[in-house]
Protein backbone atom coordinates (compact mmCIF):
# COMPACT_ATOMS: atom_id res chain seq x y z
CA UNK A 1 0.00 0.00 0.00
CA UNK A 2 1.20 3.47 -0.76
CA UNK A 3 -0.15 6.02 1.73
CA UNK A 4 -0.30 9.46 0.11
CA UNK A 5 -0.71 12.55 1.74
CA UNK A 6 -2.61 15.76 0.75
CA UNK A 7 -4.00 19.13 1.90
CA UNK A 8 -7.31 18.25 3.26
CA UNK A 9 -10.13 18.48 4.44
CA UNK A 10 -12.02 15.88 1.85
CA UNK A 11 -13.23 18.08 -1.22
CA UNK A 12 -10.33 20.15 -1.88
CA UNK A 13 -8.61 20.26 -5.35
CA UNK A 14 -5.52 18.51 -3.99
CA UNK A 15 -7.59 15.64 -3.20
CA UNK A 16 -9.06 15.85 -7.24
CA UNK A 17 -5.06 16.31 -7.83
CA UNK A 18 -4.13 12.96 -5.66
CA UNK A 19 -7.41 11.13 -7.92
CA UNK A 20 -6.09 12.52 -11.10
CA UNK A 21 -2.25 11.11 -10.03
CA UNK A 22 -3.63 7.41 -8.64
CA UNK A 23 -6.24 6.94 -11.52
CA UNK A 24 -8.27 5.43 -8.58
CA UNK A 25 -5.88 2.44 -8.23
CA UNK A 26 -6.84 0.49 -4.85
CA UNK A 27 -3.30 0.57 -3.28
CA UNK A 28 -3.06 4.10 -2.51
CA UNK A 29 -4.16 5.21 0.86
CA UNK A 30 -5.38 9.08 1.23
CA UNK A 31 -4.01 10.95 4.10
CA UNK A 32 -5.27 14.54 4.70
CA UNK A 33 -3.31 16.90 6.57
CA UNK A 34 -4.50 20.89 7.67
CA UNK A 35 -1.85 22.43 5.66
CA UNK A 36 1.34 22.21 2.89
CA UNK A 37 4.39 21.80 5.74
CA UNK A 38 2.33 18.93 7.67
CA UNK A 39 1.85 17.34 4.36
CA UNK A 40 5.66 18.22 3.79
CA UNK A 41 6.52 16.67 7.22
CA UNK A 42 4.80 13.68 7.28
CA UNK A 43 6.96 12.67 4.47
CA UNK A 44 9.51 13.51 5.68
CA UNK A 45 9.03 11.30 9.37
CA UNK A 46 7.97 8.57 6.50
CA UNK A 47 3.96 8.80 7.86
CA UNK A 48 2.82 8.68 4.43
CA UNK A 49 5.16 7.30 1.48
CA UNK A 50 4.12 10.92 -0.75
CA UNK A 51 2.58 14.01 -0.60
CA UNK A 52 0.51 16.03 -2.94
CA UNK A 53 1.00 19.86 -2.51
CA UNK A 54 -0.08 22.76 -4.75
CA UNK A 55 2.48 24.72 -6.62
CA UNK A 56 1.14 27.23 -8.96
CA UNK A 57 -2.04 28.24 -10.34
CA UNK A 58 -2.34 29.75 -13.89
CA UNK A 59 -3.94 32.83 -12.46
CA UNK A 60 -2.68 33.23 -8.46
CA UNK A 61 0.81 32.29 -9.35
CA UNK A 62 3.05 30.58 -6.90
CA UNK A 63 2.04 29.28 -3.82
CA UNK A 64 4.96 30.33 -1.19
CA UNK A 65 4.65 28.14 1.29
CA UNK A 66 5.25 25.23 -1.05
CA UNK A 67 8.45 26.99 -2.21
CA UNK A 68 9.87 28.07 1.47
CA UNK A 69 9.13 24.82 2.84
CA UNK A 70 10.80 22.93 -0.37
CA UNK A 71 14.26 24.79 0.16
CA UNK A 72 14.17 24.23 3.76
CA UNK A 73 13.45 20.59 3.87
CA UNK A 74 16.53 18.65 2.46
CA UNK A 75 15.46 15.29 1.42
CA UNK A 76 12.33 15.62 -0.27
CA UNK A 77 12.31 15.57 -3.53
CA UNK A 78 9.37 15.76 -6.79
CA UNK A 79 9.05 12.61 -7.79
CA UNK A 80 6.40 13.75 -10.70
CA UNK A 81 3.66 16.51 -11.35
CA UNK A 82 -0.13 17.26 -12.01
CA UNK A 83 -2.29 19.53 -13.67
CA UNK A 84 -6.20 20.01 -13.30
CA UNK A 85 -8.23 22.75 -14.27
CA UNK A 86 -9.71 24.73 -11.35
CA UNK A 87 -13.80 25.43 -11.81
CA UNK A 88 -14.80 27.51 -8.69
CA UNK A 89 -18.36 27.86 -7.64
CA UNK A 90 -20.35 29.87 -4.88
CA UNK A 91 -21.58 27.96 -2.48
CA UNK A 92 -24.55 28.07 -0.36
CA UNK A 93 -26.53 26.34 2.33
CA UNK A 94 -29.53 24.81 1.18
CA UNK A 95 -32.15 27.52 -0.19
CA UNK A 96 -30.53 30.28 0.49
CA UNK A 97 -30.59 33.00 -2.07
CA UNK A 98 -28.55 35.66 -3.38
CA UNK A 99 -29.83 38.26 -1.18
CA UNK A 100 -29.67 36.41 2.34
CA UNK A 101 -25.70 36.47 1.99
CA UNK A 102 -23.33 38.68 4.00
CA UNK A 103 -20.10 37.07 4.01
CA UNK A 104 -18.25 35.52 1.66
CA UNK A 105 -15.46 32.80 2.54
CA UNK A 106 -12.54 30.78 0.90
CA UNK A 107 -8.83 29.97 0.88
CA UNK A 108 -6.87 32.97 -0.27
CA UNK A 109 -5.95 32.10 -3.70
CA UNK A 110 -9.63 30.95 -4.50
CA UNK A 111 -11.37 34.59 -2.90
CA UNK A 112 -8.19 36.19 -5.59
CA UNK A 113 -9.30 33.99 -8.33
CA UNK A 114 -12.84 35.22 -8.13
CA UNK A 115 -12.09 38.64 -7.38
CA UNK A 116 -13.83 40.33 -9.61
CA UNK A 117 -16.86 38.18 -9.83
CA UNK A 118 -17.42 38.88 -5.80
CA UNK A 119 -17.48 42.59 -6.55
CA UNK A 120 -19.85 42.87 -8.96
CA UNK A 121 -22.30 39.44 -7.65
CA UNK A 122 -22.36 40.25 -4.01
CA UNK A 123 -20.72 44.08 -3.29
CA UNK A 124 -22.01 44.74 -0.03
CA UNK A 125 -20.32 41.16 1.10
CA UNK A 126 -17.38 41.12 3.48
CA UNK A 127 -14.76 38.96 2.33
CA UNK A 128 -13.10 36.53 5.00
CA UNK A 129 -10.11 34.10 4.76
CA UNK A 130 -10.24 30.22 5.87
CA UNK A 131 -7.00 27.97 5.12
CA UNK A 132 -9.25 26.11 2.71
CA UNK A 133 -11.71 25.77 0.38
CA UNK A 134 -13.52 22.80 1.58
CA UNK A 135 -13.19 24.14 5.54
CA UNK A 136 -14.81 27.33 3.79
CA UNK A 137 -17.52 25.10 2.63
CA UNK A 138 -17.69 22.91 6.17
CA UNK A 139 -17.98 26.43 7.98
CA UNK A 140 -20.89 27.35 5.74
CA UNK A 141 -22.83 24.23 6.04
CA UNK A 142 -22.63 24.79 9.86
CA UNK A 143 -23.77 28.44 9.73
CA UNK A 144 -27.00 30.19 9.89
CA UNK A 145 -27.05 30.58 5.76
CA UNK A 146 -25.80 34.06 5.45
CA UNK A 147 -22.41 32.97 4.72
CA UNK A 148 -21.28 31.57 1.49
CA UNK A 149 -17.84 29.31 0.04
CA UNK A 150 -16.15 29.41 -3.04
CA UNK A 151 -15.07 26.27 -3.30
CA UNK A 152 -15.04 23.53 -5.84
CA UNK A 153 -18.34 20.85 -6.73
CA UNK A 154 -16.63 18.03 -4.54
CA UNK A 155 -16.69 20.38 -1.75
CA UNK A 156 -20.71 21.36 -2.04
CA UNK A 157 -21.43 17.27 -2.65
CA UNK A 158 -19.16 16.67 0.87
CA UNK A 159 -20.84 19.57 2.88
CA UNK A 160 -24.14 19.36 1.25
CA UNK A 161 -24.29 22.91 -0.12
CA UNK A 162 -26.00 24.26 -2.94
CA UNK A 163 -24.60 25.29 -5.99
CA UNK A 164 -25.88 29.26 -6.36
CA UNK A 165 -23.70 30.31 -9.37
CA UNK A 166 -21.35 28.24 -11.27
CA UNK A 167 -17.91 28.70 -12.60
CA UNK A 168 -17.04 32.44 -10.89
CA UNK A 169 -13.07 32.39 -11.63
CA UNK A 170 -12.56 35.22 -13.19
CA UNK A 171 -10.50 33.71 -16.24
CA UNK A 172 -10.35 30.96 -17.87
CA UNK A 173 -7.60 28.91 -18.17
CA UNK A 174 -7.86 28.58 -14.56
CA UNK A 175 -5.08 25.54 -13.43
CA UNK A 176 -3.49 24.58 -10.25
CA UNK A 177 0.25 22.60 -10.96
CA UNK A 178 0.79 19.88 -7.95
CA UNK A 179 3.99 17.99 -7.33
CA UNK A 180 4.28 15.01 -5.78
CA UNK A 181 7.07 14.74 -3.56
CA UNK A 182 8.51 11.60 -1.91
CA UNK A 183 12.15 10.92 0.21
CA UNK A 184 15.07 10.39 -1.96
CA UNK A 185 12.93 10.23 -5.63
CA UNK A 186 14.41 9.02 -8.31
CA UNK A 187 13.09 9.05 -11.53
CA UNK A 188 13.84 7.32 -15.02
CA UNK A 189 14.77 9.53 -17.80
CA UNK A 190 11.86 9.49 -19.93
CA UNK A 191 12.91 12.23 -22.90
CA UNK A 192 10.21 14.90 -22.10
CA UNK A 193 11.10 15.91 -18.31
CA UNK A 194 11.94 18.83 -16.56
CA UNK A 195 14.43 19.47 -13.75
CA UNK A 196 13.58 21.97 -10.46
CA UNK A 197 16.61 23.99 -8.73
CA UNK A 198 16.46 26.24 -6.10
CA UNK A 199 19.60 28.43 -5.12
CA UNK A 200 21.07 31.98 -3.89
CA UNK A 201 23.76 33.82 -5.68
CA UNK A 202 26.40 35.11 -4.43
CA UNK A 203 25.88 39.09 -3.49
CA UNK A 204 27.13 40.82 -6.28
CA UNK A 205 25.95 42.88 -9.35
CA UNK A 206 24.98 40.60 -12.04
CA UNK A 207 25.41 37.47 -10.64
CA UNK A 208 21.86 35.98 -11.10
CA UNK A 209 22.45 36.82 -15.24
CA UNK A 210 25.84 34.87 -14.39
CA UNK A 211 23.89 31.74 -13.43
CA UNK A 212 21.47 32.19 -16.46
CA UNK A 213 24.26 32.28 -18.75
CA UNK A 214 25.07 28.80 -17.87
CA UNK A 215 21.96 27.75 -18.87
CA UNK A 216 22.15 29.78 -22.16
CA UNK A 217 25.33 28.25 -23.04
CA UNK A 218 24.52 24.86 -22.41
CA UNK A 219 21.60 25.53 -24.76
CA UNK A 220 19.40 24.69 -21.76
CA UNK A 221 15.53 26.56 -21.54
CA UNK A 222 14.21 27.65 -18.60
CA UNK A 223 10.78 27.43 -18.17
CA UNK A 224 10.05 29.16 -14.93
CA UNK A 225 11.60 31.72 -12.66
CA UNK A 226 9.93 32.51 -9.29
CA UNK A 227 11.85 34.56 -6.82
CA UNK A 228 11.75 34.31 -2.98
CA UNK A 229 13.11 36.57 -0.18
CA UNK A 230 16.06 35.04 1.27
CA UNK A 231 14.58 36.07 4.98
CA UNK A 232 18.08 37.52 6.18
CA UNK A 233 17.83 41.01 4.52
CA UNK A 234 15.30 42.78 2.23
CA UNK A 235 16.58 42.64 -1.02
CA UNK A 236 18.24 39.33 -0.85
CA UNK A 237 16.37 36.58 -2.70
CA UNK A 238 16.25 32.71 -3.56
CA UNK A 239 15.33 31.54 -7.00
CA UNK A 240 13.31 28.65 -7.92
CA UNK A 241 14.33 27.15 -11.61
CA UNK A 242 12.53 24.78 -13.39
CA UNK A 243 14.79 23.48 -16.84
CA UNK A 244 13.92 21.22 -19.87
CA UNK A 245 15.59 18.19 -19.60
CA UNK A 246 16.51 15.69 -16.79
CA UNK A 247 19.05 15.11 -14.39
CA UNK A 248 20.72 11.75 -16.15
CA UNK A 249 21.43 14.44 -19.79
CA UNK A 250 24.81 14.96 -20.04
CA UNK A 251 24.16 18.35 -20.65
CA UNK A 252 21.57 19.57 -17.63
CA UNK A 253 24.21 17.66 -15.11
CA UNK A 254 26.92 19.76 -16.43
CA UNK A 255 25.13 23.06 -16.12
CA UNK A 256 24.07 22.40 -12.90
CA UNK A 257 27.54 20.94 -11.91
CA UNK A 258 28.95 24.74 -12.55
CA UNK A 259 25.50 26.62 -11.01
CA UNK A 260 26.02 24.87 -7.96
CA UNK A 261 29.82 26.02 -7.74
CA UNK A 262 28.87 29.63 -8.93
CA UNK A 263 25.58 30.11 -6.28
CA UNK A 264 26.06 30.53 -2.28
CA UNK A 265 23.24 28.04 -1.57
CA UNK A 266 22.09 25.11 -4.24
CA UNK A 267 19.66 22.53 -4.12
CA UNK A 268 18.77 19.93 -6.65
CA UNK A 269 14.84 19.69 -6.04
CA UNK A 270 14.15 16.41 -8.65
CA UNK A 271 13.62 15.84 -12.32
CA UNK A 272 10.08 14.23 -13.11
CA UNK A 273 8.42 13.70 -16.85
CA UNK A 274 6.30 17.08 -18.03
CA UNK A 275 2.58 16.47 -17.27
CA UNK A 276 0.47 17.08 -20.18
CA UNK A 277 -3.19 18.94 -19.42
CA UNK A 278 -5.93 15.91 -20.81
CA UNK A 279 -8.53 17.76 -23.06
CA UNK B 1 -3.35 69.76 1.10
CA UNK B 2 -2.54 66.07 -0.01
CA UNK B 3 -4.84 63.43 0.22
CA UNK B 4 -2.66 60.14 0.76
CA UNK B 5 -4.98 56.64 0.48
CA UNK B 6 -3.92 53.25 2.76
CA UNK B 7 -4.88 50.10 3.19
CA UNK B 8 -6.55 50.79 6.64
CA UNK B 9 -7.91 50.25 9.03
CA UNK B 10 -6.13 52.51 11.65
CA UNK B 11 -3.22 50.98 13.13
CA UNK B 12 -2.11 49.03 10.30
CA UNK B 13 1.63 48.83 9.12
CA UNK B 14 0.55 51.15 5.77
CA UNK B 15 -0.62 53.67 8.10
CA UNK B 16 2.79 53.55 9.87
CA UNK B 17 4.13 53.71 6.95
CA UNK B 18 2.32 56.67 5.82
CA UNK B 19 3.91 58.64 9.19
CA UNK B 20 7.52 58.01 7.85
CA UNK B 21 6.45 59.30 4.72
CA UNK B 22 5.09 62.56 5.82
CA UNK B 23 6.82 62.88 8.49
CA UNK B 24 3.24 63.93 10.38
CA UNK B 25 3.28 66.64 8.11
CA UNK B 26 0.15 68.64 8.54
CA UNK B 27 -0.95 69.08 4.73
CA UNK B 28 -1.10 65.31 4.51
CA UNK B 29 -4.89 63.91 5.28
CA UNK B 30 -5.28 60.21 6.11
CA UNK B 31 -7.69 57.99 3.58
CA UNK B 32 -8.32 54.67 4.72
CA UNK B 33 -9.43 51.98 2.16
CA UNK B 34 -9.80 48.61 2.52
CA UNK B 35 -7.43 46.72 0.29
CA UNK B 36 -4.83 47.59 -1.99
CA UNK B 37 -7.19 47.84 -4.88
CA UNK B 38 -9.75 50.07 -3.82
CA UNK B 39 -5.76 52.39 -2.79
CA UNK B 40 -4.66 51.98 -6.16
CA UNK B 41 -8.68 52.70 -7.83
CA UNK B 42 -9.24 55.93 -5.61
CA UNK B 43 -5.78 57.26 -6.84
CA UNK B 44 -6.71 56.41 -10.35
CA UNK B 45 -10.39 58.58 -10.05
CA UNK B 46 -8.84 60.79 -7.96
CA UNK B 47 -10.12 60.54 -5.32
CA UNK B 48 -6.76 60.90 -3.37
CA UNK B 49 -3.22 62.25 -4.89
CA UNK B 50 -0.94 59.97 -3.30
CA UNK B 51 -1.58 56.06 -2.82
CA UNK B 52 0.43 53.74 -0.07
CA UNK B 53 1.13 50.36 -0.80
CA UNK B 54 3.07 47.59 0.29
CA UNK B 55 5.25 45.48 -2.25
CA UNK B 56 7.19 43.09 -0.54
CA UNK B 57 8.44 42.24 2.66
CA UNK B 58 11.91 40.76 3.63
CA UNK B 59 9.70 36.71 5.07
CA UNK B 60 7.01 36.89 3.21
CA UNK B 61 8.01 37.82 -0.29
CA UNK B 62 5.83 40.18 -2.77
CA UNK B 63 2.80 40.95 -2.28
CA UNK B 64 0.71 39.77 -5.51
CA UNK B 65 -1.98 41.92 -5.23
CA UNK B 66 0.00 44.96 -5.74
CA UNK B 67 1.74 43.65 -8.09
CA UNK B 68 -1.01 42.18 -10.66
CA UNK B 69 -2.81 45.74 -9.96
CA UNK B 70 0.49 47.41 -10.81
CA UNK B 71 0.83 46.28 -14.04
CA UNK B 72 -3.54 46.75 -14.97
CA UNK B 73 -3.77 49.93 -14.09
CA UNK B 74 -2.06 52.07 -16.84
CA UNK B 75 -1.56 55.26 -15.33
CA UNK B 76 -0.28 55.04 -11.69
CA UNK B 77 3.29 55.02 -11.22
CA UNK B 78 6.00 54.64 -8.83
CA UNK B 79 7.08 58.00 -6.67
CA UNK B 80 8.93 56.78 -4.12
CA UNK B 81 9.32 54.64 -1.63
CA UNK B 82 9.49 53.67 2.25
CA UNK B 83 10.91 50.73 3.79
CA UNK B 84 10.14 50.44 7.82
CA UNK B 85 10.52 47.52 10.33
CA UNK B 86 7.98 45.42 11.28
CA UNK B 87 7.58 44.04 14.72
CA UNK B 88 4.40 41.53 15.45
CA UNK B 89 2.87 41.00 18.53
CA UNK B 90 0.33 38.29 20.21
CA UNK B 91 -2.46 40.89 21.42
CA UNK B 92 -5.45 39.52 23.38
CA UNK B 93 -8.11 41.17 24.79
CA UNK B 94 -7.25 42.62 28.55
CA UNK B 95 -6.43 40.40 31.16
CA UNK B 96 -6.95 37.42 29.02
CA UNK B 97 -4.46 34.83 29.40
CA UNK B 98 -2.51 32.22 27.83
CA UNK B 99 -4.40 29.34 28.63
CA UNK B 100 -7.71 30.58 27.37
CA UNK B 101 -7.29 31.48 23.79
CA UNK B 102 -8.38 29.00 21.56
CA UNK B 103 -7.79 31.11 18.24
CA UNK B 104 -5.52 32.88 16.45
CA UNK B 105 -6.30 35.39 13.83
CA UNK B 106 -4.59 38.03 11.24
CA UNK B 107 -3.79 39.11 8.10
CA UNK B 108 -1.63 35.48 5.97
CA UNK B 109 1.30 37.37 5.50
CA UNK B 110 1.60 38.08 9.48
CA UNK B 111 0.49 34.54 10.56
CA UNK B 112 3.44 33.66 7.83
CA UNK B 113 5.93 35.70 9.45
CA UNK B 114 5.42 34.18 12.73
CA UNK B 115 4.32 30.44 11.71
CA UNK B 116 7.03 28.82 14.05
CA UNK B 117 6.38 30.96 17.23
CA UNK B 118 2.43 30.04 16.57
CA UNK B 119 3.26 26.89 16.58
CA UNK B 120 5.40 26.11 19.88
CA UNK B 121 3.66 28.77 21.63
CA UNK B 122 0.10 28.01 20.57
CA UNK B 123 -0.11 24.27 19.55
CA UNK B 124 -3.33 23.85 20.17
CA UNK B 125 -4.61 26.51 18.41
CA UNK B 126 -6.99 27.27 15.22
CA UNK B 127 -5.59 29.71 12.55
CA UNK B 128 -7.86 32.45 10.83
CA UNK B 129 -7.05 34.37 8.31
CA UNK B 130 -8.67 38.23 8.22
CA UNK B 131 -7.77 41.01 5.78
CA UNK B 132 -5.56 43.37 7.92
CA UNK B 133 -3.52 43.23 10.96
CA UNK B 134 -5.63 45.81 12.49
CA UNK B 135 -9.04 43.86 11.40
CA UNK B 136 -8.18 40.87 13.55
CA UNK B 137 -7.15 43.39 16.54
CA UNK B 138 -10.68 44.89 15.90
CA UNK B 139 -12.53 41.37 16.08
CA UNK B 140 -10.63 40.11 19.31
CA UNK B 141 -11.90 43.34 20.97
CA UNK B 142 -15.06 42.50 20.19
CA UNK B 143 -14.71 38.58 21.18
CA UNK B 144 -15.44 36.67 23.99
CA UNK B 145 -11.57 36.78 24.72
CA UNK B 146 -10.86 33.02 23.16
CA UNK B 147 -9.56 34.95 20.30
CA UNK B 148 -6.06 36.31 19.71
CA UNK B 149 -4.78 38.91 17.04
CA UNK B 150 -0.99 39.28 15.66
CA UNK B 151 -0.57 43.04 14.67
CA UNK B 152 1.17 45.92 15.67
CA UNK B 153 1.68 47.75 18.51
CA UNK B 154 -0.24 50.61 17.26
CA UNK B 155 -3.50 48.16 16.76
CA UNK B 156 -3.33 47.51 20.54
CA UNK B 157 -3.48 50.39 21.46
CA UNK B 158 -6.37 51.88 18.86
CA UNK B 159 -8.36 48.83 20.70
CA UNK B 160 -7.21 48.59 24.05
CA UNK B 161 -5.48 45.38 23.79
CA UNK B 162 -2.73 43.48 26.16
CA UNK B 163 0.13 42.49 24.43
CA UNK B 164 0.34 39.18 25.59
CA UNK B 165 4.17 38.30 23.63
CA UNK B 166 6.27 40.70 22.62
CA UNK B 167 8.04 40.33 19.15
CA UNK B 168 6.72 37.21 17.41
CA UNK B 169 7.88 37.23 14.24
CA UNK B 170 10.10 33.84 13.37
CA UNK B 171 12.96 35.92 12.45
CA UNK B 172 14.49 39.50 12.96
CA UNK B 173 14.96 42.11 9.59
CA UNK B 174 11.37 42.17 9.05
CA UNK B 175 10.87 44.73 6.75
CA UNK B 176 8.10 45.63 4.82
CA UNK B 177 9.13 47.92 1.48
CA UNK B 178 5.80 49.85 0.26
CA UNK B 179 5.39 52.31 -2.62
CA UNK B 180 4.08 55.34 -2.89
CA UNK B 181 1.98 55.72 -6.39
CA UNK B 182 0.13 58.71 -7.94
CA UNK B 183 -1.51 59.34 -11.25
CA UNK B 184 1.69 60.55 -13.75
CA UNK B 185 4.18 61.14 -10.99
CA UNK B 186 7.33 62.36 -12.52
CA UNK B 187 10.54 62.20 -10.42
CA UNK B 188 13.84 64.11 -10.53
CA UNK B 189 16.80 61.93 -10.37
CA UNK B 190 18.98 62.01 -7.51
CA UNK B 191 21.67 60.08 -8.15
CA UNK B 192 20.67 57.12 -6.14
CA UNK B 193 17.64 56.29 -8.22
CA UNK B 194 15.80 52.66 -8.71
CA UNK B 195 13.79 52.00 -11.81
CA UNK B 196 10.85 49.48 -11.71
CA UNK B 197 9.55 47.68 -15.04
CA UNK B 198 6.75 45.20 -15.96
CA UNK B 199 6.85 43.10 -18.89
CA UNK B 200 6.06 39.78 -20.71
CA UNK B 201 8.49 38.16 -23.06
CA UNK B 202 7.48 36.71 -26.33
CA UNK B 203 6.82 33.16 -26.45
CA UNK B 204 10.03 31.58 -27.15
CA UNK B 205 13.20 29.66 -25.83
CA UNK B 206 15.41 31.72 -23.81
CA UNK B 207 13.49 35.42 -24.56
CA UNK B 208 13.60 36.29 -20.92
CA UNK B 209 17.74 35.68 -20.91
CA UNK B 210 17.94 38.39 -23.81
CA UNK B 211 16.31 40.76 -21.91
CA UNK B 212 18.65 40.64 -18.90
CA UNK B 213 21.35 40.34 -21.23
CA UNK B 214 20.21 44.00 -22.81
CA UNK B 215 20.85 45.16 -19.01
CA UNK B 216 24.38 43.44 -19.00
CA UNK B 217 25.65 44.89 -21.86
CA UNK B 218 24.31 48.32 -20.82
CA UNK B 219 26.07 47.27 -17.21
CA UNK B 220 22.55 47.91 -15.70
CA UNK B 221 22.35 45.93 -12.49
CA UNK B 222 19.17 44.10 -11.67
CA UNK B 223 18.12 44.55 -7.93
CA UNK B 224 14.92 42.17 -8.09
CA UNK B 225 12.99 40.39 -10.23
CA UNK B 226 9.58 38.50 -9.44
CA UNK B 227 7.75 36.84 -11.73
CA UNK B 228 3.68 36.73 -11.73
CA UNK B 229 1.15 34.45 -14.22
CA UNK B 230 0.40 35.84 -17.65
CA UNK B 231 -3.22 34.48 -16.32
CA UNK B 232 -3.38 33.21 -20.27
CA UNK B 233 -1.78 29.84 -19.91
CA UNK B 234 -0.09 27.71 -16.99
CA UNK B 235 3.80 28.62 -17.63
CA UNK B 236 3.46 32.29 -19.63
CA UNK B 237 4.46 34.71 -16.94
CA UNK B 238 5.33 38.35 -16.90
CA UNK B 239 8.31 39.84 -14.92
CA UNK B 240 8.52 42.92 -12.75
CA UNK B 241 12.20 44.10 -12.24
CA UNK B 242 13.84 46.58 -10.51
CA UNK B 243 17.20 47.81 -11.94
CA UNK B 244 19.46 51.17 -10.35
CA UNK B 245 19.22 54.40 -12.20
CA UNK B 246 16.90 56.86 -12.93
CA UNK B 247 14.74 56.87 -16.26
CA UNK B 248 16.94 60.31 -16.79
CA UNK B 249 19.97 58.57 -17.02
CA UNK B 250 20.93 57.73 -21.26
CA UNK B 251 21.63 54.02 -20.46
CA UNK B 252 18.60 53.69 -18.45
CA UNK B 253 16.37 55.15 -21.14
CA UNK B 254 18.43 53.02 -24.01
CA UNK B 255 18.36 50.00 -22.51
CA UNK B 256 14.35 49.98 -21.81
CA UNK B 257 13.81 51.30 -25.45
CA UNK B 258 15.17 48.24 -26.35
CA UNK B 259 13.53 46.19 -23.62
CA UNK B 260 10.55 47.82 -25.21
CA UNK B 261 11.20 46.46 -28.37
CA UNK B 262 11.88 43.22 -27.40
CA UNK B 263 8.75 42.92 -25.04
CA UNK B 264 5.20 41.68 -26.48
CA UNK B 265 4.11 43.93 -23.52
CA UNK B 266 6.33 46.36 -21.84
CA UNK B 267 5.19 48.92 -18.96
CA UNK B 268 7.54 51.44 -17.47
CA UNK B 269 6.03 51.97 -13.80
CA UNK B 270 8.48 54.62 -12.43
CA UNK B 271 11.89 55.85 -11.89
CA UNK B 272 12.05 56.92 -7.66
CA UNK B 273 15.07 57.65 -4.99
CA UNK B 274 16.06 54.18 -3.13
CA UNK B 275 14.68 54.88 0.38
CA UNK B 276 17.61 54.39 2.90
CA UNK B 277 16.80 52.67 6.35
CA UNK B 278 16.76 54.63 9.50
CA UNK B 279 17.99 52.70 12.40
Amino acid sequence: MIRIGFLGPAGTFSQEAVRVYTKGAPEFIECAYTTVSDVILAVKSGEVDEGMIPVENSLEGAVNETLDIMSEEGEVLIKAEVIIPIRQHLLVKRGIQKHQISKVISHPQAIGQCRKFLKSFLSDANIGLVNSTSEAAKMVAESDGSIAAVGAAAAAGEYELDILQKDIQDRKNNYTRFIIVSLNAETQKTGNDKTSIVFSTEDKPGSLYRILDIFNLWDINMTRIESRPAKKQLGQYIFFIDIEGHIQDRDVSDALTMVKRKTSYYKYLGSYPVYKIEN
